[in-house]
């Protein structure tokens, strides 16, 4: 494993080496803390997540590395000038032994990969792939319940929000996975998503109504849902706020899931539930990440995979 | 100790406590070299505030530590998507082991230490405190003198001028502590400021000219004044600047403090004296953070208090 | 050496000990990796140069320092509320060992020099030098040829580009230089630099088409125009595009050099050619800052030169 770009790009097998060396790590995080030591990771952001930036970086520095690192290369950089992703990577390759990318642009990290001779990791790339945070939604999951067989809810944005595609990508690895979405008209998982989760064995159940989600769902996912995204005519449709009161009918081991930031979908009320996972999610988020640096630096430098 | 919220929680012995220890790293810095090693500092800047972010960051260094650093969170972050700054915090918990917040409301800090397992520490909150600006004042300041039973003026925005209104509850911890105000009317010290001053035993002397402050004072602290801040009326009174001439009557131990930066309200012709502590300020500010940080860390991390 | 201001102030004996250091970092990198250890370097930049930025950086973090770092000193900083740059860089000599500065005055890092008690080195100076930038472009150059007795074509902007008279500059400290010097009217080299690189033995040749540069030169300098600083008359003149057609005429030891970034004045068909060095020029320039730093800090610190 040279870089990663894509959900697409991994196997299962993959997939559970990763979380086991990320379990390793979350237990015995000292014994990593020289694991990249003299490695230098460049944090190239072109548009600004401060969240995932820092959560990289924090993976970088428990492992023991160092960090250049750019929050907003659109605006500052030689971009402005003109230069191409391309000769950017190249030059940036010279600097840094490593870099995560995040990017406007749907294909970035592919194109990146194909001309650098560093790693490239994919931090978000447009309206594509974020697919860490995938990797950290199922780190969590996985914690909790064997995936093969559960029975999921994703509700919210289901056809812009980049992390449910990632995250549905990463799920068609497993085995007779069920997925209820909920969403507004507007807002449904698009149809060629549907197809491929259908080629790859997954249920998809479409639901217009909160209660049409089972009561023994293993996990609800809920998503932001911009404003701006909906039609007009959906506009008077408040927005579906899960709180203590609705969520009161889930059986005791249904487990609630969001990438945040939140905004108001999921009730502070909440918070103190043993069940929601949200926060537990973004701190899992440091260990998977530094189990892919980890694993990359030690397939690609090491072992020349 | 875990946070350092504002000035009003600590105590004449554990300010003498914090001095104490910022003295041996001014004195025996190397030996503090890895006081902070394997530990991870968030410098969280919702405002950007150049000079008080690389003070804490070459602080944190300094102990042998690692950053993590956002300059303007509001800008960048999730807080543009409506996120809180509780959940902001709770997920950058999970990313380090300190952090140093600054936020343009007033009780920022304080939320955030309500919410945080990690420890945090104000570094300048709206229109509210600047704690670490009054540590470094005072340290500066007993430097050179007991504190107890000084005589200061504090010139230019007493209204506004936050670094004043901190430097004052820290000051109310001595004793016999006299402090003439000298300002235009517009940008007096409020009236319940100056009731506080009275009720913990400080004298206040209100000056409407220069000149009614004695010879013999031992610190001037003159601030900025924001030309839009003063009223209509008052925009003809020119701006006091505080130079060779005026300063020359005082005596040979009256030292100069300014918060700075400095637009022109004390003239460079003042720089090369030696009562002019401005510039040791700004370098003392690194010894108190690397005290602050270090006390906290011990207090918290190594003994539970 | 206490800073590096300007190419004006090194000579041919200390260029020449500078790249024997950097070709000694190139060959033998891990055995600098501790020259800077416990050392903190500010990165303190006005006008942003991801580029410039993070290739100090790296070279930093690869002889084992520390850094502090601004991408935006302008915007952010206490310059907005009118600090000088002399009031900044007393402040922040407290904080670091040595300042690396890029600023939009040219002759900031002269001024900053004066006040520092830290070294100082210029990353661009507005409208001026950009004297590092001069240094990989020599270092790369002279890699493939002894530099005395060589053939050089500088093409694009040779008006405003301060890249170009930095290496003009550089060049002078050599003998038998002959320069070809391809610009639009209103792009031509400035004739006080004309007068300047004839006083001091360079001999400069002015060409108005791309044939009459020798088919045996050297190496090609290529430069961005920008179109905004072109005269109405020329806008329809097309920019001259190196490309794998009009460059085939060159000997095989003809190399192609550019300060990048790059739009599209050098097509990327010439990328894979082995005579297109400007990548390797990027990557040098990590070399080069690296034993500049390394030098600055032995003179000052150590040898106190």
């Amino acid at each position: 494993m040279k870089d990663f770009v894509s959900t697409k790009d991994i196997s299962r097998v993959e997939l559970e080496e990763l979380f086991a060396i990320a379990k390793d790590i979350k237990k015995n995080g000292c014994e990593f803390k020289e694991a990249l030591k003299g490695f230098i990771v460049a944090t190239l952001f072109y548009e600004p997540s401060t969240r995932t930036r820092l959560s990289f970086e924090s993976a970088v520095l428990r492992l023991g590395g160092s960090l250049i690192s750019t929050e907003n290369a659109k605006e500052n950089a030689s971009a402005k000038k003109g230069e191409s992703l391309e000769d950017t990577i190249k030059i940036i390759e010279g600097y840094a032994d490593m870099i995560i990318l995040r990017h406007n642009e749907n294909d970035s990290s592919l194109r990146a990969s194909k001309v650098s001779k560093v790693p490239i990791i994919n931090a978000g790339a447009g309206g594509g792939e974020h697919p860490t945070q995938a990797l950290l939604d199922v780190f969590t999951m996985q914690e909790k319940k064997n995936i093969d067989g559960i029975k999921i809810a994703i509700m919210g944005d289901l056809k812009y929000g980049r992390t449910v595609h990632s995250l549905l990508n990463l799920l068609s690895l497993y085995k007779n996975i069920v997925v209820y979405g909920f969403a507004v008209k507007s807002l449904e998982l698009p149809k060629n998503y549907k197809d491929i989760l259908i080629s790859k064995g997954i249920t998809y159940i479409e639901c217009h109504e909160f209660d049409e989600i089972p009561n023994n769902v293993d996990f609800i996912y809920q998503t932001r849902v911009q404003e701006e995204r909906l039609e007009e005519k959906e506009k008077h449709l408040s927005k579906f706020i899960l709180n203590k009161d609705n969520f009161s009918r889930f059986s005791d081991s249904t487990y609630i899931l969001h990438p945040l930031p939140r905004v108001d979908e999921i009730s502070t009320d909440l918070d103190g539930d043993k069940r929601a996972l949200y926060f537990t999610q973004a701190h899992n988020g440091v260990y998977i990440r530094q189990a892919l640096m980890y694993k990359i630096k030690k397939d690609f430098y090491e072992n020349n995979i």
